[in-house]
Order: structure tokens, then sequence, then C-alpha cells
């Protein structure tokens, strides 16, 4: 059978835009990927009587309920004693979470721990707990008639943490088929193309599924496989794959990665080789997304932001005459750019980045999202030009999407021209 | 009266956890601002049957539904039709939303028009339309019974842009007050002490109110006033804005402003001065972070990722036996960072960050968040040390946050030094 669940968001908050429902955002992914429909979502303040009115339509409508937020040690963390009373559990002391909240504060001497959060203690009874790793409100689940009723904790850091070490093992064992799923990323094929080119299995596949997921410029796929067992439901996405990379090209950039830039720096570091950047519009960005990851430090040794025509010319060695003739937004700055940073930085590879953010267009009245990626390498210099809508943001992310992907095609040996797809 | 309203997301790509519910958040922070309380947010899917049911509990509880997705054109963009079913509207073809799908056509030749598109034309009869500048669905808004019914496309800028332009402006007819609200950013003191420090004004106060926000690494507060006149509101908001001011102190960096980079572009501007970064551990987010700001170019000279030791040698002149002696997470090494990049880029002022953002405790058993950040400008430099956290984003997004905050205090002649509040 196929469970459908409720993610239930508790916190004024979330209701006052304080923050973002990231956290169903996950818990989403993660149920999707275990094949459990989520249909609905709910987000309510720190009000017992609203919160309980949507636990009663929600029992009606979802075989699994998980709450986020309201497990705190504040007067409005309410969360566990309303699902309590609405499920008929009583709330009793939990003596090893007491000790891992006294254990918290003896190591975090900074923080004074009052009454309040031994309340975090008192969890539903005969209910399931969870361990936070990351703070001091444990999670709990329990079965409450038919329903599956999962209390975690809103911080997202907590809440993630907590659902993939805790919850996603509990969940496969309500499933009595393995599901193993993959991600396959894309760039440089929007996603009507994708779609029109994998019409066919994707409307007639039950088992794989294959799905598509728009990110921001690029699309990302998910195979998902059931079977008996893992092991076989693993070896039915290998066909998909092969199928979706012969039919897609090379415009597939990896398997379970999470960005260009991830997959860039596994190849850098498979091939021994360094990394700089040249940037003008996009300001750092690149650099920043490179230096996001763990581990780029071995493979990049830094770049120059060159937000200014002497920056150009003092730091990368662009030639006064070619930003007088060609402009600072042309392919031979960013070309020359390119180069410069390799050799100021020492780097087998250089990635120079010019163009309009905007929001008004250059004085050579270069339109807005107008942008010159360049790549130098031992062997040769390449550019692309493209132009990218009119909003400051999307233009920058695209511009260094372009730039990690003429990183990846050279590494790959792949053609680095950009065509239209 | 007090109006109360419901957010319902609607799209399959949210429940898949495609992506978050921005959208809610945003909507939600601008009808708090006006004082409509938000008491729920729902999600469903491209689902008529779900979506109905959201809307029959929604119609009990809330006087304002606004939908946010489904407006588009392909199959399973089902909003429209199923709130015109729900509240017994009919949909006709809107001559002038035709008109401007047709045009937006002819000027994005690359795109090809289909009959579908047309649906978006198709509104329910004698509602209020809103131009979409983003895209081309229409929104709308109607009166059914009781209700306030407004609708608005899914992706996040055309939402955004039409709820802030066109719904809000039409939401403040609705209140027979003038509602006028101001925020204040604070960098400096936790959200705790914030909160006691105003306590006893927070908790008596009902007009004007002061409502505290966490952001990260920051604190922001609201300030709203109802009168009868706009001009009443905005006075009344006068002598709270002082007194917080003078009870927090220097913490209080800014008022409307989104970022402490925003303040710091400011000041910059005002006083005519220029800024270059040397950014280590950050990897280039601070320069990021300056240029995702339009005019940036006038004062930010750019930047140096310097990302390994060389690069710290060659562009930035730190000396090989600083590095030696002291190591590059230091505070020697920020201020020689500082006063490099203040040379190299030919700027009044720069700002030099090196830490350890891990996961790792670098080679000389640093502790991972340990970080330094030194200004350098022409009457000299400073340094501060800080500890913060393990998580690699939150201590690189602490740190740039920390380079913004001494550029702000020396350029309003503030104590560069950090206390601990």
């Amino acid at each position: 059978m196929s469970y459908t669940a409720e993610i239930i968001g508790v916190g004024t908050e979330l209701l006052l835009g304080n923050i973002a429902n990231t956290d169903a955002q996950v818990i989403s992914q993660g149920l999707s990927a275990l094949g459990i429909n989520v249909y609905y979502h709910t987000v309510v303040g720190d009000n017992p009587e609203r919160l309980k009115k949507a636990l009663n339509i929600a029992k009606n409508r979802a075989d699994i309920i998980i709450t986020t937020g309201g497990l705190g040690p504040t007067y409005d963390d309410l969360t566990k004693q309303t699902l309590a009373e609405a499920f008929g559990k009583k709330l009793v002391m939990h003596e090893p979470s007491a000790e891992r909240i006294r254990s918290y504060f003896r190591q975090n001497p900074n923080r004074v721990m009052t009454e309040n959060n031994f309340r975090q203690a008192m969890l539903p009874e005969g209910c399931a707990i969870f361990d936070n790793d990351w703070g001091t409100a444990p999670g709990c689940a329990f079965l409450a008639e038919e329903t599956y009723v999962i209390m975690l904790p809103g911080p997202p850091r907590e809440c993630t943490s907590m659902f993939q070490h805790c919850i996603v093992p509990f969940l496969k064992t309500l499933s009595d088929a393995a599901i193993f799923s993959r991600s396959i990323r894309i760039f440089g094929m929007g996603e009507p193309m994708v779609e029109q080119k994998l019409q066919a299995f994707m409307t007639t596949m039950e088992n794989p599924t294959l799905a598509p997921y728009a990110k921001e410029g690029e699309v990302m796929l998910r195979v998902t496989a059931k079977a008996q067992t893992m092991a076989e439901a693993r070896e039915m996405t290998g066909p998909v794959i092969d199928w979706v990379k012969s039919t897609l090209g090379d415009v597939v950039y990896g398997l379970d990665v999470d960005s260009l830039e991830e997959t860039v720096l596994q190849l850098l570091a498979q091939q021994g080789k360094t990394l700089s950047a040249a940037e003008s519009c996009t300001g750092g960005l690149f650099s920043k997304r490179m230096t996001d990851l763990p581990g780029a430090s071995k493979v990049f040794k830094g770049g120059i932001v060159s937000y200014s025509n002497e920056a150009k010319k003092s730091l990368l060695s662009v030639p006064s005459q070619l930003l007088a003739e060609k402009g600072a937004v042309s392919a031979e700055a960013a070309l020359s750019m390119a180069s410069g940073a390799r050799k100021a930085l020492d780097t087998d590879l250089a990635v120079g980045i010019t163009g309009v953010a905007g929001p008004e267009p250059d004085e050579r009245n270069t339109p807005v999202g107008r942008v010159y990626i360049a790549l130098a390498a031992p062997e040769g210099e390449w550019v692309r030009s493209i132009q990218i809508g009119r909003d400051r943001r999307w233009i920058r992310n695209l511009a260094a999407h372009h730039g990690f992907d003429m990183v990846r095609r050279y590494l790959t040996g792949l053609d680095l021209s950009l065509e239209e797809k």
C-alpha cells in the first residue's frame, strides 16, 4: 500500500514571514524519495486551538502526520502538549532526555538552564524518542489509532538532521518494498526540452519513475525504483540512467551531486588540477560557490574580483588598449581576464567572467544580461557569449553556472561551445 | 475591524520539495505589515479535488484567501477553474490580457505560443485584473459572499512583484485605518538580549507594536503604528524608534534597510569613499554580497580571494615570515591581508578576513569557527577575533557580517572593537 503524509509546520514566525518553511521542503523531498505521497502542507502559529483544528483536519486525510517546530522550552512551544491531548496520550518525564539536557548545559556553560528546559524531556508515554544532535529538544513518534504521528524540532538544522538520521529509517520500515532513488543533474537544456525528449518514458513507466524538477537555470531528474530488495531496486535504476544519458547527451553533468561546482571540484581533485577565477559582473559569486564546498582549498587557489577597470589592469594585466577599444564587457576582456588570473594565481585553469548584471546597460550601451565567460587552459582559451534575462540575481547565478560548465566540459573532453538546446 | 487571511500555495512542485514556499513568506511579511492576521498557510498539489477541499476549509476560517500558483498555461494549472467553480463564477475571455500575451510572444520570438497560452486570459467574470510584468499569467481578485479571493502567479518573481505593486495597495483600501511600519536592523546583540531590554515595551504596548524577527546572525525589529491618517501613523513610530535606538545603542545599524551591506554601500557613497576586500575563509562571499547590490561599482573596486598561501603572498604581499610564524589564520595575517588589498586595489578602506570555516581545524589546530576580521584605513588598522559555531555556511556568513559591521563602525565614528552583548 502507499501511505499519504501531511506536514504541519508550527510557529508564528512562519506566519509572520520571518522564515520560509524549508523544513517542509526537506521533509517532502525525503518522503517523495520513499514513495510516500505528500498531499498537504499546513502552517499554524503557536496557538493550541488552531493547531488542534489543523490536527483534526489532518487526521482525516493523512496516514502520517509530521509536525515541525514548537518543541522548545519557551511558553509558546506547545506542540507536544497539544498533540498529546489531541491523540489521548499522557506526557511523562523521560529521564535519559533530561540527562541529555543537563549534560548539554554542562558543556555550554555560557547558556543558562531553567526549569523550562526540562519541559523538553516531557514526552508522550510509549513514544519512540529521537535524540537531537544539534539542540536540546528531542523528537518523538507514536502510533495513534491508525495515524503515525511524528514530531520534529523546528530549527532547520535540527529538523533536517533528525529527519534524515532517525525518521527516514523509521519510515522505510513501514514500506514492504525497498525504494532506491538517484538524481541526474542537467545543465544547458531547458525543462520543456528535457520533458519533450523523455516524455515517452515519463508518461508510461510506473516503476522506475522518472520525475523532473526545475532548479534555478538547470534541471534535476529523479529516478525512483521499488523492489523487494535494495539491490534489486538499485539495479533497476541503471538502465534508466543509461537511457537518459544517451537521450540527453552531454548536458547531463552528474549523478547524485548537488551542483555543477561539486562536479567541478570532483573532476579537479581526480585530475590533480587547480583553478582560479577573475570575476567582474559576478563579483565573487563564482569563488564563493566554489568555496562553499569543503575541500575546495585543495584545488581552488583563489580569485580576483576586478569590479573596476583599474583592478582589471593592475591585478589581471588586461591591456588598457583592449579596454578602450573593446570595452570591459567583451569576449576579448573575458579572455584576457581568464589568462590574467591563470598567470597571477599560477593555476592550470582559470575562468573569466564579465557582463552587465544591471539594472542599467553599461556606458557602451551593452544590454543588461549580456555576459562573456572565458576559460584559459594550457592548450588554449575559449569564450562563450550569452544573453540571459534581466534580473540581477538570475544573471549573476547563470553566469557562474556557465563558468562551472566550461570547466566541466574542458575536464571531460567535451565541446566547449554553447549550443542552443 | 481586523481581517484574517489564509495563503494557499498550489503546486505539486511544493509538495515534492522541489522548491520552498517563499511566496507564502513574502506575502505573510506584507500582510503582517498591513496589520492583517495570517492564521494558516496551506499547500496543495495540482489537483482540483484537493484544492476544492482546501478552499472549503479556508472559506470558513479566513476573510481573505490568497492563492499562489496554478495560473500557467499547462494542463496541470487549475487554480482559476477550481476557484471559479468553488465560488460560483464563470470564466470569460479578457481581451486586454489576450493582447498582452500576443504581444509578449511577439517580443520573445524564441518562445512558441500555443492555444493553451490563451487559457491564461480566461478570467472570472467581474474580477479585478492585475498585469504580470514578468510573465504572461495575469493575477486577479474578486469578492465572493464575504470572502476576498486573490489569485497570484506562482513563480516567486512574478508573485512578489504583483503582490507588492497591485495587492498591497488593494488591501490597504480594506482597512479603515492607516498603517505605517518601519524596520530597525540590529547586529552585535542576540535576540534574547534584545527582547530582554525591550520587554517592558513589547509586552505592554498595543499601538505602535514592536515585534522582533531573528535573521541569520542578526535581529530585525518591526515597529507598526495604526492611525486615522498615514501622517499620524508615521509620526507615532518616531518616538518608538528613538527609544529603541537609545536603549540598544550602536548595535542598531539601520532603518528600513535590508542588510549591513546596504548600510555600508549608502555610507560609502555619501562619504565618497571606496572599499576593497581580501578574503580567505569567506572565499568571495563578502565581495559577492557587496556586489549583490546595484550601484556597488561606484564604491567597491574589487577583491582578492586568497584561498592559498601563494595568493596571499603574491597578490596581497603578506610576508612569508608572517605566515610561517603566525599562520594564515591569525590577527597578523588578517591585518596584512587588509592592508595588502588596500594597496593593491588602491581604495580608502579594505577588509581582510581569514579563519577556519571547517569542517576540519587547520594544520596548526586552530579550531573550526575561529575567524579574524581586519579593517585597514588611512588612520590605522583594527582587527576583531571571533569564535562562531561550527557550521561552514554560518561561519562564513557571520564572518562577512562582521566585516561589514567594522566598515559601518569606522564610517560612523564608532568604537571598532567587539564587545560581548
